[in-house]
């Protein structure tokens, strides 16, 4: 991304080795995340910036220290590197390792090869070559369905609860996803758009609510007998997104918070009366890969749906024009 | 309180049974909280407000629907009205009860009688009439012992886990008291003052860090190998000490606040990437009320020493003004 706005598709040399720990991954399939369009919105900063951090491929070369990956084998891979053996990563929280780097910065998976340090704390390899039609999915388990999944065990979803999902992209829309394979009782999503709402309700969606801010909250709380939803996910970000989620949430109750929240200023007062659980920040998606690949490979879910628009990556600026238009939920590029 | 900074104590009328589930208690001690500072100083408004939330006392009346307290028992109360069998209650949170209502909102404990309406849900009776040098702890029990408790479970203090407290108030060293109780391997004590460094040791602490703000997080983190403290509490409520807190957690760590945060604005950013579980808020201390009296009862624990200042009720006047010039940590008032 040259610079907000600007993304091109340009020649680079070739990733290589560089430390023992690294590998190198022939990419299969890339795509564009909601994040993206931060810079190129001008929120963040973009200068030449390498772009993208969701990947899938066959590992090409590892260095001499890698273990648990090979060439030939077929591997989904982390947004964010991580040791996973580190104390902070054996309690689950690879996003927060104390090696962490973001995959988005200085590496860009929009790309046709790239070089993942760290390669056997980021990487997972898929029981065999996956079958193509198998590949949508696996990509997904990089970084949305990996975080709509923590979005949802952050929110403590589960049997018997009541889950609201603020946000219908397809961080949201995993979200709902995962509190059905984790046996919420009732899942409501927050959307007012048609084709959204009929993928929620493919996903798990119990309830639909159009309503937002505090009529929204009205609308949950109407719909749980006046007390607020047990689990609540915020997958937006904006100021009016999170003070809904927070809103939503019943006391004692919980909110997983994955929405990239640059303009947010929580009262603590609100918060703080709220009494409520949160837990949130980029997801370790590491921690649920070994577990999102088996049961994408076991048939069991299907988040690849999420990808509503295919592209080569040559034509990646497209991708990002439709999907700043929301034209499109997500776009996969194709290698 | 007439108005900020000015306490008087005055005759009322005998409270009596309005509903068939009060009870009316005959206190035989009350106390001035850090809460009750707030209107004082003017932060928030005091027009002829009654005041206090903390009581012990012997049951002098019940209603007709009261089944578990009866005349003549000496009981310890929260300083939040529940009834203790709604859903949110049975999930623990008390304090945020269908049908909660402060203490320190129309009842004022800082008097000879108090009427505690859904006497069965907000009182617990002790095992027999306590010997007078209890009092004071379970007095604590009714709010300081209680929130600093739930602040620690919330921070998920426990064996294993390095524990830092924001705070050297009455509730930052009940807090320290819990932590030790909960079995935490270390706690790291906030504090510049001398007497107060002193209980905290007493009470638990086995460091003290006098830095505060971005010094006293790198201090945290040199402590802990880089990472931050497992559990953090929070239990004073400014910006500086909210932020410091967040800053002293390590990833995937869990933050505990209970100081009342009026002037706190949380940049959402700022959380988002600090990537910590929170809970906080007005603490639901009945549902530790029959450990808390028992561990008391039991002479483990002595959370009556946060009370440097006793004073008859009529020099509560007084007791104000040695909280607010921090001459006191916490008055307990006789009756």
């Amino acid at each position: 991304m040259h610079t907000a706005g600007d993304v091109r598709v340009e020649d680079r040399d070739d990733p290589k080795i560089i430390e023992p720990t690294d590998a190198v991954v022939k990419l299969t399939a890339t795509c564009i995340c909601g994040s993206d369009l931060w810079p190129y919105r001008g929120i963040e900063p973009a200068d030449h910036t390498l772009m993208g951090h969701e990947y899938v491929g066959v590992v090409e070369e590892v260095g001499s220290a890698v273990k648990t990956v090979k060439p030939g084998d077929f591997v989904v891979g982390s947004f964010v590197i991580s040791d996973n053996t580190c104390e902070i990563c054996r309690a689950g929280f690879q996003s927060k390792c104390v090696h962490a780097e973001f995959v988005h910065a200085g590496i860009g998976t929009q790309a046709e090869k790239a070089r993942i340090p760290l390669a056997d704390g980021t990487l997972v390899a898929t029981p065999g070559q996956p079958d193509p039609e198998l590949i949508p999915a696996l990509l997904a388990a990089s970084d949305v369905l990996g975080t709509g999944w923590y979005a949802a065990v952050a929110a403590e979803a589960g049997p018997g609860k009541t889950v609201a999902v603020v946000g219908d992209g397809a961080v949201g829309l995993m979200a709902v996803l995962a509190a059905e394979q984790l046996g919420a009782e009732r899942i409501i999503a927050m959307s007012r758009h048609p084709e959204r709402q009929k993928l929620a309700r493919y996903y798990g969606a119990t309830d639909i609510v159009e309503e937002r801010g505090e009529e929204g909250v009205a609308k949950i709380k109407e719909l749980t007998n006046g007390l607020g939803a047990h689990s609540v996910i915020e997958a937006v970000g904006t100021q009016e997104s999170f003070m809904q989620a927070v809103g939503a949430t019943r006391g004692g109750g919980h909110l997983g918070y994955v929405g990239v929240n640059y303009d947010v200023t929580v009262p603590g007062i609100e918060l703080f009366f709220a009494g409520i659980h949160t837990l949130g920040g980029p997801a370790p998606v590491r921690r649920f890969l070994p577990e999102l690949i088996q049961l994408i490979w076991d048939r069991r879910i299907d988040p690849g749906k999420v990808f509503d628009l295919t592209l080569p990556l040559e034509q990646a600026p497209e991708g990002y024009k439709a999907m700043d238009e929301r034209r499109a939920t997500k776009v996969l590029l194709t290698l």
